[in-house]
C-alpha cells in the first residue's frame, strides 16, 4: 500500500482527491492536513464523503513513513511549504498548484502530463500537475507539434465550470449570477498560456503562432471544453489517424468520431475530443472534467506512473452521465 | 408624476425596484441611497440596468419634494433609519423589511397584502410590506379563512430561489453547491410564520391548527412554490367557487385550473395557483416570483393603490417564461 | 465472476446499472440487449461510456451461462417478458420496473429493500428493485415502523430529478422548461404509494394513517429529497437513537446530526437522512440518487446480497460533490 | 393603434411576440393563428401568459383591417404561406424566419437589422427579420465594415440558449442531457453565416477574410454569447471612439467599458458588447436575448420604425438580471 498525504485539505482539488483515493485500491490515506478546519471529520468540509470515511483533518505533519505528499495549496503557497519544510527525500511529491510548472523555475519538478511525458513521470520524484486548461489545451494540440505540423496562430475558446475558480465565495461564483449565465474573462492573457507554450515549443521549438486564448466562465459547476482552431493541410481521415495513432496507447484519452459533449467526461479521469476539417482548418473540441483530469484525477494518474501502478488503478470512475 | 426615492438602493430588492420604477409610466425616481457605493452609476451594481438608466447613487438624504419612500435595507435596519431620521409627514414610506410587519411593533405601518387589506392600504401613508414566503402562504390560505373554515394543521413545504437569501456570497448561494441541489432549512421555526399567523387569524380568530412549514433551498434563481395542504370538506368544484370568488377582482392572484409551474410567474408580479382535492383534503400549489410579488412588485402594487393609480400601472411585466 | 446480462439496455436504468457494473471487480458483463439500439456499441447510447466498454447491444436472448438477468424494460414490460420466454432456473432476475413489486401478484419475486429484507434478500433468486421515491420514503419510515409507534397521518414532499421521468423527450423534461423550474404531479396518487404501504403495514400492521404524498419536479438531473413529518412523542437525541440504532449495519444508509442536502448523495448508492423534532413533530429530510440507491445502485446492492459478495462490492463510487 | 396578426402562434418566437405585443400601448392583437393550438386560450401553449390575456387561437385567416403580419413559422414555410395567400399590399409583413434574408430571393423583403438599414426599414412594407447568430455577429462587426477596415479571417466562437433550438423536444434539448453540459455544433457551416457575409460585403465590398464559426449550445433557457476575435491596427481607446461613434444613436446596442455577462440583457431588446485589444487583435464580446433582440423584440423594433413610433415604444423591458 501506499501511504499518501494531504496537505491544503479544505479545498476542492483536495476534496477531489479524497474522492478517489479513498477507493483506490493500493492507497492508504495517512493524513490530510488543514490548517482551517483541523480537528473537523473530512465530511464536514466535502460533505458527499459522509458514510465513506472517518479521516480527520490534522494540524500536525509527520513525513515519517509517508510514500507520496499531495499539495493542494492555493497557488503561491506550495513552493513557501516546500522550502520551509524538511520533507525527507523519500517523500515524492505532486503539487497541484502552478508553482513548479514553468521551466524556469521547475526545481526540479517533472511536469506531470502523462500524454506527453509519461516515461519521464514513471521515474520522477517530484511532479507539478498541470492546469486544467492548459490540459485540455495541450490534449487538443500534442499530436500536431508531436508531428511538427502545428503553424499560424491558434484560436481557442474554452468554457469553464464554477469548481475551476475555487470554493471562495465571490460575486461571479454565486448562484443568483452564474446560473444560465456565460462571460469572458483574462482574455489573451490566462496564466495557463505559458505552460502551454512551454510543452509546445519543447514537442516543436519552431512554431511561431500565437495562442490566441479566449477563457470563459459557463453556467455549469465541472468540467472544460475547448473548441481549438488551427490550420490543417489534409483530410479529416488524415486528421484522425494523426490523432489516434498519438492517443493508441493512451489511458484516459479518447479521439470520437461523433461530436463530444462535457458530460461525457465529468466525474471521471478521461478526456475525449472530436475533430472536424474545413477548408484548411481544423476544429478540435475537447472535453475534460477540470477537477479530474484536470488536477486530481490526473495527480493520481501520476502517482500511478510514479509507483508503477497500473495507469487506471483506482481511476475506473462511474460517470456521472446526466 | 410620483417622486420617489429609495435608500439601501444596492441589494437585491432594491435592484429589482429599479427594474420596474424606471420602466413606470407615473414615477420620476428622485434618487437612489447607498452608502456602499455611492457615486457609481446604478448599472455599475445592477449590472443588467445598463443602456436603460444613468442614475448614479447618492449618500445624499433630501426629502424635498419626495412622495413615497422605499426601505431597502437588511433586516433591523428600517426601523433605526425611520427613528433616526427626521422624514416629513408629506413622504409616503414603503418599508420592504420585516421591521414594521408585526402587530405588536407596527407603529402605525399598513401590512401591504393588496390581496387582503386593499382598501386599508389605499388610504395608507406607510406599509410593512410583506415577506416572500409569508406572500405565498397568506395567498394559499386566505379564502379559507376569510369562510372561516380553515381546521386542523397546515402543512406547506416552500421552495425558494437563490434570490431570496440576497445577494451576500455564502456557502450556500454558491453556485458549485447550489446547482443542481436542495436542501431544507430553518424547518419548523422560519421567521414569516409570524406575520401569517397574524393575518389569518384576523380573518378567523378561531383558528386553532399549527402552520407546520418545511422551506426549501432550490437550484433556481427566482421564485416560490408553496404546496400547502389542509383539511377541506367539500369537492373540487366547491374549491375553485371559493378561490375565485376571493380572488375574482384581484389585479395579480389567478386560480389555475391547469397544473401551475413556478416559470409562470417568474419576472412578474403574479400570484398563480392550482387546487386539488383527495379525501377530505385540499392541495393549494401556488407560485410567485420572490423579488417581484415576493418583495419590489407588491411594493410597488401597494403604491400605486395609494397614489389612486390603476393598480397594474407600470406593473404590466413581460414574463420571462423559459 | 458473476456472468450478467440485461434486456433493455438502452434506457436510464440500464445505462446507470452498465457504469455500475462495467467497474465491479466480480462482474463480467455477457450481454447487453436492445431492440432498438442492436449492434451499436454501447456508448453510442450512453456516450458517457465510451472509452470505457467497448461491448455492443445485441438483438439476442442467450442465457446459458448467464448468473443473473437485470430487466431494465419499461414498466409493464417486465412481465411479459418474464412469462413469454424461457428463463432457466439457474439465472438470477433482478426486475427494475414496477410489474412484481407488489404483494398481490409478486410469484416469487422478493421485494428488493436490503435496509428492509436484507437476509431474504440474500436468499431470493428473483428480485423486485424498489422504486426511487418509494426507497426514500420507506428508508424515512423503517424505523418507525420497525418500533411500532408510526401514527397519524405522514406528510410527504418530495422532488426528483428530471432522470426520474425517463430519457423519451417530452414537454416537461425539456431543458427551457425546466431549467429553473419546480412544479407538482400526480399529488395524492403516486403509484409508488402502494409498495410504500406494504412494507409499513408488514413491520406495523396496524398502522392507520395516510401517507399525504405531494411529488415535485425538480430543476435537477438526479435526485430525489423527501422531506417527511409524522407525528413523534419524543426528543431529538431519542429520534437519533431510533435511527441510528435501525441503520447502524447498513451498507449505504447513514443518519447526519448536520442539515443533508441532495449532492451528498448524487452519483453514490448512499442514502443520507436527517432528523428534527419539534413540539410533537418528526421532520426526517432523505436524499438518495434516484437512478442509484433509487433504481440500479440497488439492483446491484441486490446482487451483492445474493451472490454472498460484499454488500459494498463495485459500489464504493466517487460521489459528484458538485 | 396598430392591428397585428399572428400567424404560426403556438412556436417559440411567437410566445415572445405575444408578450412584448400584449403590453404594447400602440397596438391591438388582432388575432393569432395556429392550426395546431385553434381554439385554445393562448395561455394554454404559452403558460405564463395566464392572467395577462384572453386571447384564443384561430385557424381562420380574415386580413380585414390588418396592419402588419407577423409570420412565425417554420424556416420553410412563409414563402409558401405568402404565395399562396391573398395578402393585401395594406397589410405590412414581418418574417421571421431565414425565407427571405438573402439578396437573391429577398422578392422586396428589406433584411430588418435596424442598425444597418434603419432608414430604409423606415420606409419598408416587408422585413426579413434577421438571425439570432446572425445578429449577434453582425452588430460585433458593423462598425468594423463601415470604416472599411475589416480585415483578415474572423474567428467566432458564439453560444446559445436551449430556445435558439425551438420547442420540439429532441435528445439535445432534454433537461438530463443538456444541464450542466456544453457542446459544438454545425462548426464551419452555420446557416447563418451567409447573412452575416451579405451584411458585411454590402459595407465592405473588398472584405476578403473567412467567417469561421464555431456554434455552441450551452446551459442556459435565453440568450447567445459571441466572442468575436479579428484583427486590428489601433487602441483601446480607438476601438471605443469607432464603436461608441457608429452606435451613439442606437436605441438599443450599447458598447460598455466593463466586461459583459449574458444577463445583463437576458429578457430584454439590447445588445450590449464590450471591447479588449491586445497585441494586434481585437475581441468583441457581445450578448442578446436569442429570442427578444435575436427575433420578436427586434421584429417590434422594426414594427415601431416602419409605423414611426419611437424605437423603444413597448420594448422599455424588466430585465430577468437573475
Amino acid at each position: 500500500m501506499i501511504n499518501a498525504a494531504i496537505v491544503g485539505g479544505a479545498g476542492y482539488t483536495a476534496g477531489e482527491l479524497l474522492r478517489i483515493l479513498i477507493f483506490h485500491p493500493s492507497v492508504n490515506i495517512s493524513w490530510v492536513h488543514s490548517s482551517s478546519s483541523a480537528g473537523k471529520y473530512v465530511w464536514q468540509i466535502h460533505t458527499d464523503l459522509f458514510g465513506d470515511t472517518d479521516i480527520c483533518f490534522t494540524d500536525q505533519l509527520n513525513f515519517d513513513g509517508i510514500d507520496v505528499l499531495f499539495l493542494c495549496m492555493g497557488h503561491g503557497d506550495s513552493r513557501p511549504f516546500v522550502e520551509g519544510h524538511d520533507i525527507p527525500d523519500s517523500v515524492s511529491i505532486i503539487d497541484l498548484s502552478q508553482d513548479y510548472r514553468h521551466k524556469d523555475s521547475s526545481d526540479g519538478f517533472v511536469y506531470g502530463l502523462p500524454e506527453a511525458n509519461r516515461e519521464i513521470i514513471r521515474s520522477a520524484h517530484k511532479i507539478a500537475n498541470p492546469g486544467c486548461f492548459a490540459t485540455a489545451m495541450q490534449l487538443s494540440l500534442l499530436p500536431l507539434v508531436n508531428s511538427g505540423i502545428l503553424k499560424g496562430d491558434v484560436h481557442i475558446t474554452a468554457t469553464t465550470g464554477s469548481t475551476g475558480a475555487g470554493q471562495k465565495p465571490s460575486a461571479t461564483s454565486h448562484f443568483s449570477w452564474r446560473a444560465s449565465n456565460l462571460s469572458v474573462y483574462k482574455a489573451f492573457r490566462h496564466q495557463h498560456l505559458k505552460e502551454v507554450s512551454e510543452t509546445l515549443h519543447s514537442f516543436q521549438p519552431d512554431f511561431e503562432g500565437k495562442i490566441v486564448f479566449i477563457p470563459e466562465r459557463g453556467a455549469f459547476q465541472r468540467g472544460i471544453m475547448a473548441a481549438v482552431v488551427t490550420q490543417f493541410n489534409g483530410t479529416i481521415d488524415e486528421a484522425y489517424e494523426l490523432y489516434e495513432n498519438f492517443y493508441k496507447s493512451s489511458a484516459f484519452t479518447f479521439v470520437s468520431h461523433d461530436p463530444v459533449h462535457l458530460k461525457q467526461v465529468v466525474g471521471t479521469n478521461k478526456c475525449i475530443m472530436s475533430l472536424e476539417v474545413c477548408d484548411g482548418l481544423l476544429l478540435i473540441t475537447t472535453v475534460i472534467d477540470n477537477l479530474t483530469k484536470g488536477a486530481s484525477g490526473q495527480a493520481v494518474q501520476n502517482m500511478n506512473l510514479m509507483f508503477s501502478l497500473g495507469e487506471r488503478t483506482g481511476l475506473g470512475l462511474k460517470p456521472i452521465a446526466f
